[in-house]
């Protein structure tokens, strides 16, 4: 693969974000130059082959800052003055706060324009980081009044570069987005979460996927968590203003169950659920939403993989897969997701095979 | 197998819960009797070999109460009544509700001795039914303080003739938990789903895997979940009490950010939720987190079966898996869970096998 980015680019910040952007511009031959807070960090990434130390001598053409949110204003200022022809962006998960700041301080904006990849993984540092870390995932672009079309183009070169869709929206409609489809849903999943601290053995012991889905996220950073929701207070406060109200319609609701309206209001939020979570988007960026089959499977090496092969061999491909936990138990059940004209013929050819399937 | 459960055994209601006891139990040679007020589904279930219609002449041993929530307590004291001689038991997801209805009613009590098996699907009805449906789930029994020690043993022997596990809790522990581990992650679910309704396209378009998961459960039936929470509505109310009460100490603090407090107040809610979702068990009843490995795959048909087939060879079992969803593209990201010591080892062999492990 040719790159379409024109080196050298500096790297700012080398955890997990800035290492996995340099392995992946090493990787297609882009001169990637790096620097870091942390000498130990800085070595480190260097060594794993995400870049070299930044020197004196050389100018970059592309500053990518991949620091710790609170750190980004300062950063961006500092590279805008440092690197004076050079197009800086930003990583961060919020797009107007770093904007507003770097406005304060009269920097340059005509030079900076933030981004966002919507990439990440649990663990951070750059141990953690991988070339392949932004493949296929949104990253979204957010030009201001000052940005000229040509830096558009450019960032959006090294977005494709580093393998991942690049989305463009203004810092306002990115904030919002994500304050609706990630910060609220965080906090969600860390309020229910929170509930099952102090909770009875036995509950916990009867949980099954249902809980497990909803509050898989609340094992996130809260450091990290405090400096985003920090930045973005003003995006996801109104979102939380909503859930608080139709939280309290819901309690009023249920604490009187037998008042005239109350089974009514209670219905209309579990069917607004329904439709809101309709409106999520299939895997190829469809709406549709696909067909599933479950299938009971024994708890063994290769039982996953042989009922896996047999749905290629009938040639259905899987759109998505879910294997259940089923506690105490050594069975395992798997509900597996294709297109609805195959789903059919797909349980008739695997009863024929003598697999469990469970509709 | 040799069924523990003396027949004949009468099932009241022919849904999805119903009619899965009946195929369960005829599988192994126990007589079942079904009673449905609809006739077409009474007579599609006996077709589906779900056990043969009641007759005058047959005085069932044990009886299954198997209706909407709503109807429970009247078809439980009208068995109680018909059949003198009967333990009979109800599968309902709440237990006092219907214990105290039934009190109140007058009814023999010490014949009634109420369950719930936490088993599902998304779609009901006698044609979704399975004899498999309750396998390795666990089914909780609720003795109260006219419950014979035999007669909780007659249940559980019917619980584990149908495949499941026996939880022994009295009827307001049973409550509790539900409330906590499956009515609160509905509404909640549901709540943050209600937010998408109204959702720009563009915004939606970006949501990763983290909202999906949130989600899932919120396409869950808004009629059956107004009886669920109606029933339950006292164990329910305290917990989403304190949900608010954490609610409105996050929005005092995401709407100061700066004030002194706020990032601690907002640090809180994260960590709590941290140590919640932390207590949830793993497949095997274990409160151990698997180590877990990502590989990226080539959307086709056979790929992910390749993948598993190659963990088997390498006598690796699989203890959970993700197939994460790439929207507008062609490739596929697995996240596969094992036991941790063998996590390094798989991930060697894995890339020695040429797959693309993203850590």
């Amino acid at each position: 693969m040719t790159a379409r980015t024109d080196g050298p680019v500096l790297v700012v910040g080398t955890g997990l974000l800035g290492a996995s952007v340099g392995l992946a511009l090493r990787a297609i031959g882009v001169d990637v130059l790096l620097e870091d807070s942390s000498t130990a960090a800085l070595e480190l990434a260097a060594d794993y082959g995400a870049g070299r130390p930044l020197d004196a001598g050389t100018s970059p053409a592309l500053v990518v800052v991949a620091v710790p949110p609170d750190q980004i204003p300062a950063v961006v200022a500092g590279a805008l003055e440092r690197f004076p022809h050079a197009l800086v962006t930003d990583v961060g998960s919020v797009k107007q706060h770093p904007l507003a700041a770097l406005r304060q301080r009269g920097a340059d904006l005509s030079r900076y324009l933030g981004s966002h990849p919507l990439a990440g993984r649990e663990r951070g540092g750059p141990v953690s980081a991988r070339a392949d870390l932004f493949l296929a995932r949104p990253w979204v672009v957010t030009p201001h009044e000052l940005t000229a079309p040509g830096q558009v183009h450019t960032l959006e070169d090294l977005v494709l570069d580093l393998g991942a869709t690049p989305v463009r929206m203004t810092p306002a409609e990115h904030d919002a987005s994500v304050a609706l489809v990630s910060h609220l849903p965080q906090l969600l999943a860390s309020l229910m979460a929170a509930r099952l601290v102090d909770a009875p053995h036995a509950a916990v012991a009867i949980a099954g996927q249902g809980l497990r889905d909803v509050t898989r996220i609340a094992s996130s950073s809260p450091e990290l968590w405090v400096q985003i929701l920090g930045a973005n207070a003003q995006a996801v406060l109104p979102l939380l203003d909503a859930v608080a109200a139709d939280l309290d319609a819901l309690r009023a609701a249920i604490r009187e169950p037998a008042q005239p309206g109350a089974r009514r209001a209670v219905a209309e939020v579990l069917a607004s659920g329904n439709s809101g979570v309709a409106r999520l988007p299939g895997k190829h960026g469809q709406d549709a939403r696909f067909a599933s089959l479950v299938v009971l499977i024994d708890d063994r090496p290769g039982q996953l993989a042989r009922l896996l092969t047999e749905i290629g061999e009938v040639d259905v491909n899987l759109e998505d897969l879910r294997l259940e936990h089923s506690p105490g138990a050594a069975i395992g059940i798997v509900e597996v997701s294709v297109l609805p004209e195959v789903r059919d013929r797909l349980e008739r050819e695997l009863t024929t095979r003598g697999w469990r399937v469970a509709g």
